[in-house]
């Protein structure tokens, strides 16, 4: 099916290596795709699948070459995270935040620890998780000769559990502000507890992680409490909404295909539609270009977004208020298109389908609890807020951890 | 909450009565609700849940006064139901199948049938359930002295487990029709079994019935295979069409009541919105206001749809064509309307309740669940292509199972 | 067409009369839709259809019988404005407002002053007019020995130009509230200038009215400033808001009307649709059914609005606040309802009649630029935030002109 | 206001001349955008504005370097068109239907036509139209020694009032087919009637044109009566669907700001929201991010037609079927997405301004009521239905002169 076929990945930017991602992304989503339904209802931790992953050496994608990665642009991470997002939203999940994680590492760290913690990381295809939830104040920093002593818990950690390195932040009460450090999961009083608990995305790995004594060095703090704020170091939360926003196309875009894909095989055409092939019902033709074009303005919309990340990302430090205002933008606009399309089309495929396609064994409908789930992230009427603001008077957000 | 108060049943025709039925369905749709995330999970026989139905008197609701019931009108019958699937739409389903039995007898009965198979079950107090797939032509029937021999299996018959008596349709090969009777559920050679196995209305005892050399006496032959439909006839598949559009709008106010509540007692207000309580966000209001005309309109049109069926009841035998187009038309109307609020606000209500509302634990998915699995009992493009040819040119859908 | 069949008139209070109503309100309609077009197009002073609406009775529908009018409840005088809307809005709107001036005497009035003035507006058939506009507090009252002298102007007066009787409002510096009293049209210093220029509801005879030493009697004084507003006297924003309700609700089936004539009896089909008549297409079939649940449920959701005001009505002056508020969310519910039909069917029903369908002689854009301007009275999301407030906490809207 | 911004053109394919191109389009959009409201109400021939056109030199944007044009790509052509548009929609078509004509050359003709007809169009700067109605057999060819005689009317000729050369076809009698061929307007026994007369699109230039024994050599001949069709010659009706989906495009931008500069200058705060400024009221805030991601997604997924566009084009007469398939779909998706985004912009920014922004001076309804006649030209669920059939089986649409 061409319309749905994986979009080609944009090229590398030291070309030449790009020829062996397609086919071990294609691998990856035929394998997971294949147990997604039956991983769904068992949720846990994502063990064999993470192994999938770190074989597959996608892991290395986003980190620069000068450093062992494979310096792919977040387009090509982007897209990458969407296809995985059409085979199993959970997964996709921890496969972004690990390079989200990455991109942090990029963003926040000195050269010395870029180098340091990213080489480490593309010579062991180490899988990174974050400890860094901005609502969750508990965990907290006190100084301490050489660094900080971290206590207390954190909540909603996407990808800790059986996570090699996390970012973590802690609050640190003198500044008012938090301090963002690197961690080795495995580290003495690092403690992941699995308790996410929710009706979707549920192979998420995510985790309360406590902390008790734990020591992060200087050198391996990113940010110290109560640094200011620059526009390149705010940029990270567009990279995190971005992730977010390519999850949920790429679940519009995987409901379609199954729905499509039961359609053209399984469904059996209504009495009264007069025809003998479910395909060739026109209430069927024209609902189903109904939700392929929300997927089609989602895409195309989040690929500019993802665009624009580039560009931004490429200034470094430098980076202007301006262009990461219109960064926020864009990576808004994608969300909120990908958002609704994830939300019509999980849900309205069935009506294509019909009441065969909700069989429990077939699990179809994690696609909706998976989108539903994921997409109460953050209110999407704050995203469009923020975009009418910029339409009517050229304000960009305030830079925050969600926007 | 006002809004959203049950709506005060309708008057009985023979009144008096009236008083003891709100009370009774509060106490049910109290203690349903209660259970019902925990049932949802569990899925299986709802056997404790009928004796309360049956303990409470409802199942009598529809049945004549002169038989032993409360004749109670059919727009009471409907709101009851629709209030019921507020609480549990896998048990009103359940519920609302009974009653509908019960006007199969009235419609597809002889007086003589009527008495004694209505009494029984008004004094009784039997659970009635069916076996009526008219897309299932597996049973048949065969002429045997004195009645009929009814031989194969038949699917979907909703309501069939754990039932007293059922209605039943077997395929008469000799006339291309088929055969409407009764049996009791535990007559010999019925075999039910529990086999529904969707990811929704998990409790509606549905099941594959079958027929091993079972007898069918004449007395008990509601239409002879080869009978002419009269209009008066086809009124009943208008019946069991309401049903399912009284359904949707209980899923809808249900889910709708579950969001306000959690809105209300649970929601912490969004970071940016500048207010101190989750229901002073402006966009929370506008959004539940959104959800809320759609249980409105869906309920309006529900209620005059229920009217229709009413007047149209009312008229016995001699109905015509053209008073039962009326009411197909009516119905459908009700149901669109109905399936669309469902759809939606059990989908939406989560975008002002937030990520906090997905846990597992609550099972407030179980309202889109139901809603998806319910509405796809039959396409609802063709309920719109039959309004449409009628606001076109008058033309009354031809009537059928579905329409 | 039996769906779109005007719907029939509820039993006036004392009945017997009824049976005119109908044939008078059919003929006017049909006359009025025979040159709607042309009007539209010329805009201007409604004289002579003023005169046809006179010599109906119609004037005198809303006028208590024992003041020689003909008594009919609310839902009577509403769904008389709605048909009259689908033949012409500006005209239906100027017939509304008649009745809503006779509203305004009969809630703010003594007995005294209801008898006196409806009485004679009764027996010698005089249209009202208002200059109300609540925002505009340039028309000044004075006291003055037996009265108030009134000067200035006042704008956006519906129904001014070609009136008999005005109510009028005029600000009282002093107490900072308005004086709300009765003029004749013809009264000396009252000018009228009919300045009205808006692209749609062309014959509104709206105008501004500006007021040169105009003597407003105590007698003519129906609220003087600074008198305590009631949950009764604030009724009257409830019957102004739902005249615009019931206008949106006959745009919409004007249209929807307009739209099926053409496509039964111009439409051509389209070439891929592989039917012979357009009315077969069956995406026709479709859009057109959507069109009509539109304009079904803004209809239902209206009557039950009616209904409120009539019972809120019947309770006279001694109505309490929380039934006030009730009518404001019924009001609010059918007003949104009808809103939104009316924008989405006279824009969308083109779709369906074609290009043909635009030509400048037919006129047929007129149902979306009256639905368009009367839409803006008050912003709509302002009646979902009072809805929303409501159903989140039996919150009623705060009474104001508008709410 | 950045976002809404004027895309940058892309580079055109022999750079350089870029530069001119941009503030030849900003003054011509300034020009008229200045006088729309009022050409609106006039209607009739845009003389002057042609020539405004004709002045710029835009006029050869798409006409190869190599006979004397600037070869913009297609992208250019699109985009030059969709800011017209939102300055003015009547004479952005005009504009587009020159350089459709021109395509048309660049198609059909072969490379000597190319050469004498399009090289004489440069450095004349000729304006072209069409007489191409394929719905319209009334013109006739009658083969004549040394070419062809044409005799009778086209009706719905757009651009042909007032151009210098038409692009025609005749009806083959003998083939049952179109002779497709060229003639200046000014020929002996052309005759050109304005006759255009919907509510909307009101200076196209558009009209009947009557041939009189008019004679075309074979020279000027583009396509004899019964040539075979390939996948290059049915690019064609790609191109002209396109034109109309850049133009819905910019029928949205253009309403989209013009609303936002009412409610930025001239919008007055409602009462009830507690702001003192339009733009901060919070529904406004939402209600202008909704319209303006449909501008946003339609204006992306637009280029990217126009991209495919470019890379067909390329291929030139070898192109293949599945490639001219792949544009038909790539159109459909931005024309569909664009019809909705100007039926919901132009008809709802409204809200959003007021009552006031109706006053008939301004003309904003010009916006819905261009929209609504544009869009008929072929009906958007047909679009969908072939975008349906795309999806659920790789099916491409039959090329027609619609598809």
């Amino acid at each position: 099916m061409s319309l749905l076929a994986h979009p080609p990945l944009l090229p590398l930017e030291h070309g030449g290596e790009r020829a062996w991602i397609q086919p071990q992304l294609d691998t990856l989503c035929a394998t997971f795709a294949a147990t997604a339904a039956q991983r769904d209802r068992q949720g846990g931790h994502a063990a064999h699948e993470r192994e999938l992953i770190r074989a597959s050496g996608l892991l290395n994608l986003s980190t620069p070459t000068a450093l062992g990665g494979h310096g792919a642009n977040w387009q090509t991470v982007y897209r990458t995270v969407r296809q995985l997002a059409e085979a199993d939203s959970a997964l996709a999940h921890l496969f972004a935040f690990h390079h989200l994680q990455v991109a942090t590492v990029l963003i926040f760290g000195r050269p010395e620890q870029q180098a340091r913690l990213l080489s480490d990381t593309a010579a062991r295809r180490l899988f990174w998780g974050n400890a860094l939830n901005p609502s969750d104040r508990r965990a907290t920093a006190q100084p301490t000769p050489g660094g900080y002593l971290v206590n207390g818990p954190k909540s909603y950690c996407s990808g800790s559990v059986g996570s090699d390195r996390m970012t973590v932040s802690a609050w640190h009460e003198a500044t008012q502000s938090f301090l963002i450090g690197v961690v080795a999961t495995d580290a003495p009083g690092v403690h992941v507890v699995a308790d996410w608990d929710a009706f979707g995305q549920r192979q998420t790995d995510s985790g309360t992680v406590t902390f008790e004594q734990v020591f992060i060095a200087d050198d391996d703090v990113l940010i110290h409490p109560g640094e200011a704020a620059t526009p390149w170091v705010t940029l990270r939360s567009q990279l995190a909404q971005h992730v977010l926003g390519s999850l949920y196309a790429g679940l519009a875009a995987g409901a379609l295909r199954a729905g499509l894909d039961f359609s053209r095989e399984l469904a059996r055409p209504w009495s009264a539609s007069g025809v003998s092939r479910a395909v060739d019902d026109p209430y069927t033709q024209l609902r189903y270009a109904e939700l392929w074009l929300q997927v089609k303005a989602a895409s195309a919309v989040s690929d500019a977004a993802a665009a624009a990340i580039d560009e931004a990302f490429a200034q470094g430090p430098s980076l202007d208020a301006a262009t990461r205002g219109d960064v926020a933008i864009a990576v808004a606009e994608a969300k909120v298109l990908s958002h609704r399309a994830a939300m019509e089309v999980t849900s309205r495929f069935f009506e294509l389908t019909g009441a065969r396609s909700t069989a429990t064994g077939r699990g179809l409908d994690r696609f909706w609890r998976n989108a539903r789930v994921h997409t109460l992230h953050d209110p999407v009427d704050y995203k469009l807020r923020d975009i009418g603001r910029y339409v009517l008077e050229g304000r960009h957000p305030e830079p925050t951890a969600y926007s």
